[in-house]
């Protein structure tokens, strides 16, 4: 139990606890997107990961941080890679976040931090999360929009995937995600419209 | 205990037992959103109410019927009365819609469903829930967009005030709300487009 405390470096941390933490980060995820938040807590985690209860509170002491591992196992989401083509971009990167709320029940883990979001330290965490996860979507956005519209665009884009996962369940058709693209993009002349009128 | 069981009228049931499940109902809403999901137990509600866990227990069985009245307890949102201006009328239900998120915590509320969708009768209450909530919405939007447009349209006209607050626990600004109408409305063009041309 002491190990992993003194040091930190994965050196010198013995490689049972590197691979008890990484099972158990892995298991807590899984509890959290096929069970709910509900669920994660040290006796189910302990039980499907097949540790003690003692272990898991060795290490884990809160349900907080139970849910703290399983968020940094969810690891790196894949991104659309930017070419010129600004329509093939939004398309191809709503695709893969619809892929991953597929894959990686993206839903369940954006409801269970919005849960928990009581807890300040986890309305940080999700807040860094979600800005990391737009990244990509508001760096395409910006070279059309900007201000309002260009906000109202990220959420509106962002929602066309995570509005009918998060109420319905379901994920959007491809032609849904080609129609959401080609209205955000209709858009952009106002913006032009506007510099040209306040050069 | 018996009350309320035998006869299911309001004339018929005791007025202790109606209160009581009044009082319990708002009370679990109450600690859904303020508290979250996990929080919502027989003990804690007990508590809060000032009800014994006795009392709770032989009302609402499970977890999942404690989960069901805080549902009740919302109570109809209120809407925009459609007038003949479709934006005025998108931006009003939109704002509506911002203020329902506010005062009664419906981004914690959709998260808990989310959360609870494993339970197949809650995916269908919530199912239904969200299918009511946006009827307002589908049916000023209908009458500019159909198909995919349509199922796009309604996704991020939800997305741009559900999106920031369950990402964010933070609401938009007017300005984006009528950054976002704007944008959609301007996707209008395209589908007398194609009727002009197919008609």
């Amino acid at each position: 139990m002491a190990a992993g405390t003194g040091r930190k470096s994965a050196a010198g941390e013995d490689s049972r606890v590197i691979r008890t933490r990484a099972d158990v980060a892995r298991t807590a995820l899984d509890v959290l997107v096929t069970e709910g938040s509900d669920a994660l807590t040290h006796a189910r985690v302990a039980e499907v990961a097949g540790y003690s209860k003692t272990t898991l509170y060795s290490h884990w002491p809160s349900r907080f941080d139970l849910l703290k591992a399983a968020l940094d196992a969810i690891g790196e989401l894949p991104h659309q890679e930017p070419t010129d083509d600004l329509r093939a971009d939004l398309i191809g990167e709503l695709t893969m976040f619809r892929q991953a709320v597929v894959d990686r029940h993206l839903d369940r883990v954006l409801s269970a931090m919005a849960q928990w979001a009581s807890v300040e330290t986890m309305a940080e965490i999700r807040d860094a999360l979600n800005t990391e996860a737009q990244r990509p979507i508001r760096g395409m956005l910006e070279t059309a929009f900007d201000g309002a519209r260009l906000e109202a665009a990220i959420s509106m884009l962002a929602g066309v995937v995570a509005c009918p996962s998060l109420m319905f369940g379901a994920v959007p058709d491809d032609d849904v995600i080609e129609a959401a693209v080609d209205i955000v993009l209709d858009g952009r002349k106002t913006k032009r419209a506007r510099r040209d009128s306040n050069p």
